[in-house]
């Protein structure tokens, strides 16, 4: 899309496009996204022009777009160019800035499961990578299958989806108990929550790597928290608003003396009141921090939202094999599993990406991919 | 503080101490506060009751207080206890909330600089620890004197303020470049700023720990964010909120092909209205994403502020000594440096711990030490 035009109103500048789109661009907010010699390139934290350097209103002396650039030289004869496909990837106007919100894709107990993706393909082609980065950020989930049989693996396959989250325990293993006092024991059904949420920022994209599975038992189960926000909303819009605004109560003692207290909502809203994100495991809610009437109403409306988790309604359940692995937001999704015998020797390897690690992958990837969206606005899931 | 007496009032509990204070628990609370081997223990994440197992409004059939401890038997026999100094330390009355907010030491240039503590002093004992820990709760910040030489001191450090962060690239060593062009070339000022405000969640308590330093040069200098919104509040209350509200952007591309893109203001509030934290790197800062009047409006709003850092009335200066230690938290101060001799071997190792790791850390000195406030509400800082 051609940049045809552009003129000067007032402290504004009114760029027009071949289709028609104009948008307003302030001459204070083109001046501090000048990139020339002298103002420096803030994106790689070089910056030789500071803000109070300029004036609040800029004056400018000439305008004009010329191949596709918008060309403006200012009062003090400071040269400035801003490449049109730029400037239409950074609109300010609210139909501009609305088209950079990614539109998830809200997912319940009817939903197809998508086809697992052989690993060597996403690792070696870049359009099937952005396609399993695009599913993670859409529906929250990918599913990968033709995982070589190395343990190093789970090592390297979160290098396609951004950088490795590094923890002090490296890779947490998953496994059942390796002496089960009966054969045949079942390690107990897991209702689905999110993992660690009674951190701050609690993991973002989290991968299981399947190394053995059950015979028996042993599926995994995702829910679509927005998918939640939206039935509670439409049951009892009451019950959602104050599950966004009271913070629940999570905490966890682990045994090496660490104890995590955190206060957070369940549904985590934007500025524009749109849900982002969700935090939820009842098995480690602390007595909630409020008011006693409050606290009345934050009970009341936890209620409505762990009957809809408990009936399974917007469940959906798969056995990952082998070999496979389940990639998935946990600032969205809830996950569980069912009970499996835990004499099955089940060995589950699990690894993190954060997410603005992964949001960073997926921007050079479309990048890379010469998409128009590369400027898409990727917001902070359920951080606290 | 003995608890006295506890009385049934509809659906709540009116317990008193002897100091006078009376405040209401809700039976719903009280029951999902319950560990009882029925109940569970939400704290180690077992829970085999779930809310909707209680009635949304249980009902007592009897109770008592003997010993400091609440005794209830609900309506189907359930038996719960309640120790009167757990119940203190949770009491829900706006007062008895308001208590547990920690009270910040908002600090300007006049700040008497804390006394160097010694890192055998605070590695040994648990009051020293413990008032190294709350230095960095309520002013921001301590310092430590007395390191032993070794370089892996860096890494052990960290656990006497929690568990370290872990990163890809390990410790961060900070030099000036081996070879500089002309001896005697100055490395250049930092103006104060926080660090890796690109990110959801930038590191939160930041280690410098001075193997070499400058000769000349190579002050450190310190802001504190309170203090940078309490005076734009004051001057110029209208600035403040608009950068409580409308969203800064911040980007980096690193070299490897990562590259960061956030929107987050540049002072954090709680739900209360209380800031509880900043970023702001003004050499990082991407042209803001908002519309054109609100652009202005964001542009004219950080003006003030940056002319109050500019102006460095209220920054903090100092030199820390090789074998010395700064420790501050990095979403409440900005950090600077004056600049140095590039020739001078400067060497600065720097690691991280996360704010909730800190806090748990505090949590449990507090408990460790008998004092009242190890239920102290720690809240996210400047987390997206």
């Amino acid at each position: 899309m051609q940049l045809i035009k552009a003129v000067q109103q007032e402290h504004r500048v009114l760029a027009l496009w071949e289709d028609g789109i104009a948008e307003e661009f302030p001459t204070i907010w083109l001046l501090h996204a000048c990139t020339c010699e002298r103002c420096g390139l803030s994106i790689k934290g070089v910056r030789q022009q500071r803000l109070t350097d300029y004036p609040p209103r800029p004056v400018i002396k000439g305008i004009s777009v010329h191949g596709d650039t918008l060309h403006i030289t200012w009062e003090d004869e400071h040269k400035s160019a801003y490449p049109g496909k730029w400037l239409r990837g950074h609109r300010l106007s609210e139909s501009g800035r609305f088209e950079r919100r990614p539109i998830p894709y809200v997912w319940g107990a009817d939903l197809k499961l998508p086809d697992f993706v052989s690993y060597e393909v996403v690792a070696n082609d870049l359009f099937a990578n952005l396609q399993m980065l695009e599913s993670i950020r859409d529906r929250g989930f990918a599913l990968l299958c033709d995982i070589p049989t190395e343990l190093s693996m789970t090592e390297e396959i979160p290098a396609i989806i951004g950088k490795r989250r590094e923890t002090n325990y490296g890779i947490y293993e998953l496994k059942a108990k390796a002496e089960p006092e009966i054969t045949g024991d079942m390690a107990v059904e897991l209702t689905p929550h999110t993992d660690e949420m009674y951190r701050i920022d609690p993991p973002g994209i989290t991968l299981f790597h399947v190394v053995v599975q059950s015979p028996i038992g042993g599926e995994s189960s995702l829910v679509d928290g927005l998918r939640l926000a939206e039935r509670l909303g439409q049951e009892n819009p009451d019950a959602l608003r104050t599950l966004c605004k009271i913070p629940a109560r999570f905490h966890r003692e682990l045994d090496e003396g660490r104890h995590f207290d955190i206060q957070a909502p369940i549904f985590r809203q934007d500025a524009n009141g749109i849900i982002t994100g969700i935090r939820l495991n009842d098995r480690c809610m602390a007595p909630v921090d409020a008011t006693p009437t409050d606290t009345e109403r934050f009970y009341d409306a936890l209620r409505p939202l762990l009957d809809i988790i408990y009936a399974k309604d917007e469940t959906i359940q798969f056995k990952i094999d082998a070999g496979q692995m389940l990639i998935f937001n946990n600032h969205r999704l809830l996950h569980g599993r069912s009970s499996f015998d835990s004499a099955s020797s089940r060995h589950v390897r699990i690894v993190h990406v954060d997410l603005d690690e992964f949001h960073s992958r997926l921007r050079v990837s479309l990048r890379e991919a010469g998409r128009e969206d590369e400027w898409m606005h990727l917001g902070p899931g359920a951080t606290a």
